[in-house]
């Protein structure tokens, strides 16, 4: 279940009182290796490589063109340290980075803009990783819990050349950045719109325990996604907002676009899980109904036989017709068992009838 | 159901990463074909054709007589983007249009306004179309998803020349066809309303679970008429605060009236959820009764019988009078079988009197 | 039900794409006739008078005395056109008038205010009329679905010239109708508060399905009482704030006394509302006790007579104890037929004992 | 119960239409007398008495102390009508010190300041009470509906001297008497929570029908305190913000202290109304649980002795063996019985086993 | 149960109409004795002792350097009285230093800035202490309910002098202890979230009436979490927004994180009080199907065996063959017995057959 996932990469809360800015390593997946990867490019040139250690970065600091440093696998606590240390990052955005437990935000610190981002997968399961950026006039670092290819498209467009990406600052690659990661959640959030489709068939059809437990799991997911995807749509608000220099007017008309999709994805998340919770409506009082069915035949067959077996029973006894001529004389009678079995037809009768005029059979 | 339809036409959504601005068709029903109407008209002239290629509609983009070019039929990106070209829409405008999945809005685009705002319709079923709209200085272009007759009656205004709308500039047409689409929803919820009504007819006289079905499909479609409605009201409102020159004082009392429409469309909305789920917990009551009452039936019939079948199995236990005077005695005696009738008669009478007492008979 | 009055009077919803201000008629009940009376006043004179047709009220258009004009059924289309043109109203305010579907609302349209607002009555039932006002310098023009007496007392004031009514303008009239209307609530809220409160007595002491029907038509009901009150509140507000310079200072307090009547309104509706609710669930709750109850005696007749009845079932097998002498030796026992009742006696005390152990007898 | 008192205790709503400042009596309850009592201070001076008619305080309208008159007992209208004339007061605010239904609020008159509170009391059942506070400069007037003694602490402190209240001015006063009407709640309160504290032990150990009506009515309960609480802190915010300059600056830190206790109040409300509202679901769940148990239990008596009594009931058939080789032969068997008893033994034995797999023995 | 606890530490609401400022004593736990420390530090020296007497402290209160005063236990109400008179603290603030009932909350009395937080623990069960703060431009003075060991990392931090802390002043040592203070709730968080896992999985495999109480116990547990954590919030943006002199700017940082850390910790409780509101439905809804799969073994063994026991039923009559032909012939039949097991047994297959078609086999 994605519940695993999530816990297995769940840090330990810090100690409380611990001095902020206190960095701490994320737990690494076995093999796990850091990557980091530059791309320096202007609107006539493009240099992309990946560099073996972070101190081959600390060059691209002053450079005037746009550099883009993505990092991915976090474990390296050394190296976020002197990253910070070089680029004068405040210590508590480079706790953030290493705390992947963060909610999105987006916090000014003068000189950069320092933002926390979810990407959003659905492999086998849901899986939630945590993005940081450190957006200033010349550059933008991104740091990644792990090796993704969230951003991939994002660089073929920079190789190509094409649209504005070339010949923007950093707020557009923020922007081409941030809309890759909100773009994410349609096809997680289409998935997640058919397995309710399907959920509801199976509802009609032949809904079972396990339909509760899958609706009861989708319902968690989209909580998931929720706690991911509201704050976003503050942190593409804010910084629309945001009084930088940095930030040119052309990149606000793309920035309100983006800000368009975070409220579709929020819609959509509330959409199904508003259909979420009526499917679980209709699931529990579809079991009353059935409920119900069930036992009304059994009302049905035990109230018609349970009085005939009583009839059955009485001329079952063994009272003995001759030491009395009142004990059980019926049963010598010419027409007796006819008229047993006449009583017994005519208790039926009259209760099926009852049944029928109460709108059970 | 209306479900399949939504799907059917929904787009998968576009690759994460993509670049801003980026045109994907929509997917064309067998046989569609784009159909382009222009209606040029001032105070005392009237122009209406229909054109046969897109770059017939360009003159019109300086022409100082209001123009509303109408376009039905989205399948055809090339056609989009030239149109885009010529009259000088942002990419992201574009994109949107071509997107039929947005959440109605206004943008201002400087030059021209951009909105986009859903059609709903109750065929068949519940059908909800994109049309997006441009709004600018001397005209207002309409791109609709498929061929449909929603301002059949804005065109036969204009034709004939009453009120106000052939006086007027493309902010009053733009507030007309508005108008068109938001009066839409009023046809469509009075059929919900009757609908309602008669869910709560046959709530009261025979409640199946079909009803419980039919509940839970106008919550559905409630649900979309909802996602559909709220925004249009801030569309309507955005509009009457756009700080643009070419919107005149005039025509913001009609915005007035066009955003009070809304508000009626949303209360109505509002009103009928709280109505279904209403009958919803309704149901849920009446099976619980329903339930309550077969029990009733159940326990009066079977306690009452089934200490008279023992009292039955006793007497026909066949315990050998012969072998002891203890061994059922009473098959002898004189009045044997009128005392085992006459206790099955006191207990039965004792269980009645009991459950009249307990209000159950 | 009330609903099927509702539904009597409403008209269905205009043509999508009307024009604006295209006047439709209300379909009157039969022998309904058009009813306009005319109070024109000032300090030390007034002149009440009914008029037969609407051409005699508009010489008071431009009189300096305060003249309130009130008619009576709406049926009469032309009428209202004809007021409309003389009095110069927007098509759209006269269009709101003849649709009796509006939510209250204050427009402010320069030279007069034009107000929506709801009668409420509870004759056999609840029935909620809308009443239309122009309120301007000199005059106040109420236009009434229908004959009513909710303004008898405010014109009875009048007449007796007490209280600052005959020395104030049209806006203190227009405070004092208003007040009227919002006061009609108190006593259809009084009956629904006495309504719940037997209803609570009856769900104490024999809950039944009726009740529950009780419960929901009540909760219908305060449904559309909150969608007339709770925009009323605005519409008080809304002249409290308005910038008309026919509203004296003075009546600002008097507007402040009516704005706290309508919060109390809501506040007693919400009030309803929740214990209506309150009352569903323990409704709810009681079925589920009841069914309780039910099942228990259930139980424990049939859990102790089924042992009891299978132990009789045995003894009256028909085995042949002359076959073989391990036939049921027990029917030829001395001591046969006492124990097998002593058998049962003991089944029967063993499971009474655990009954009582569980708490269920 | 509560509610009995409270319509005991209501007024009918005044007739729709009614002039404004219309004076209705509240009937008195038995043997009730308006008692007046005047205290007025300076630093140094104090002069305590019970005055017989109403004219005896109208000297104080004037004087330069701080002037304290409390009234108990409302039901002589005649009394109230000369106190506001003599006094000034605006026929709105008498009309609502004779309107015990209120709201609680503060209003700005220009010389004085009229409030609105509750007197919340749990004696045999929660009674509320409506105070009604005039504070001008050099006076506070209190009218409450009947004699109690909310305010005897307060007096006390006036008398003794002790802290700032006889050198403060009305606003102080005001303000410790709004304290003592707020701090009333608390020990209210506490005994709500003592007494789910106890219905969460009953819930536990032994819940029945009682429980659930025990929550239903202290939800009700709890609702008529939060409409007494919620408006209150409104009107503590209101005189905060008051731009009275009998106001004192000092005067506003214990406003705000005040201002914490009515959140405190409103936050318990809450808190216990949530905690309302979880024992009732707890509740049902025991209630679903305990069916479930009962049920369990019956199933498996039934079914394991019905196949067993069916078996019983073959054997107990009547086919003569001697007409037929077929006809019963098992019961001439020599191990006939014996064979019997072990085939129902199995069936039972089967039956349990099928039990204890599903988990229900 | 934490229930125990937090009422154990109630203090009774003080009597209404006190004399605001009035100090209660806290009741003290067996053994509790007060104890005061005292760190007075600067960037380069650090007093660090524990005072016998409060009167050791008053010294501080003009000293240049940075003064942290802490005082566990809080039952010497004249101590408090002697610090709040010598330092000017307000009584109002006294009060609440007393009253462990204190909503969090921030206070600007001019000279120093008052604050309420809360600390949280979960030991054997869940406690919340509070915590009162003094702060001005040289000191902090802490008081706690009780010792206890929130603050030992801050201390440890100072006494190392690592870090900003020794080189700031009161401002940034409030900011480390608010932290600390927030930073308790993510360990006891992590311990409901891993409850929650738990008790998801015993949801699945094995629920019990008992998981229910936990359920209802953690959702109860989280709602007192959710009080304390809330206005924690306020208190944090209080301080950043407060107009301090003596709060300077580079703190403002670390305040903005801290208000990070409280938005985290009320989304996470909202995610698990909305987690624990899911499990209940689940499980409310997994006792339903339970329920149906039990009332199906009952109804499909019932309806089985009835009729075949009404039948054997009647071939266990009595009636006598030789009293007439009509009397039970089938006794004598040669097939008699063979038939009617066939009888049965096509009654049987019919049964099943029609269980099976309805799903319930």
């Amino acid at each position: 279940m994605s519940k695993k996932k999530h816990h297995a990469r769940k840090q330990r809360a810090r100690r409380p009182g611990t001095a902020p800015g206190t960095l701490r390593s994320i737990e690494a997946p076995p093999g796990a290796a850091t990557r980091i990867t530059v791309i320096d490019y202007g609107p006539d040139s493009i240099d992309e490589k990946v560099v073996g250690s972070i101190e081959e970065v600390f060059a691209y600091r002053d450079s005037p063109t746009v550099t883009w440093i993505n990092i991915e696998g976090l474990h390296d606590v050394e190296m976020i340290r002197k990253l910070g240390a070089q680029f004068n990052f405040h210590p508590l955005a480079l706790e953030d980075v290493l705390n992947c437990n963060q909610r999105p935000k987006v916090e000014d610190y003068g000189d950069y803009h320092f933002l926390v981002m979810k990407s959003v997968h659905l492999r086998e399961e849901l899986a939630i990783e945590q993005i940081s950026f450190f957006m200033a006039g010349n550059y933008v670092i991104t740091l990644q819990e792990e090796a993704g290819d969230s951003f991939e498209a994002v660089r073929e467009r920079i190789r190509q050349g094409k649209g504005l990406i070339r010949k923007s600052g950093p707020d557009y690659l923020t922007y081409a950045l941030l809309d890759a990661l909100i773009d994410e959640f349609f096809p997680v959030l289409e998935v997640y719109g058919e397995r309710i489709e399907d959920l509801e068939q199976e509802l009609l059809l032949s809904p079972s325990a396990r339909t509760l437990q899958t609706i009861h799991q989708i319902k968690r997911e989209l909580l998931l996604l929720r706690r991911a995807g509201w704050p976003e749509r503050e942190v593409v608000n804010g910084l629309q907002r945001a009084e930088a220099d940095f930030i040119q007017a052309q990149t606000q008309v793309f920035l309100r676009d983006c800000y368009d999709h975070t409220i579709q994805v929020i819609d959509m998340i509330e959409t199904y899980r508003d259909l979420a919770s009526g499917m679980q409506e209709v699931y529990l009082s579809s079991i009353s109904n059935r409920m119900n069915e069930i036992m009304k035949v059994l009302t049905i067959i035990s109230t018609i036989f349970i009085p005939l077996s009583f009839v059955a029973g009485v001329y079952g006894m063994n009272f003995n017709p001759q030491s009395s001529p009142l004990n059980m004389p019926e049963l010598n009678w010419f027409w007796g068992y006819p008229t047993a079995l006449g009583i017994m037809a005519v208790i039926a009768g009259v209760l099926l009838y009852f049944f029928r005029r109460k709108g059970w059979v």
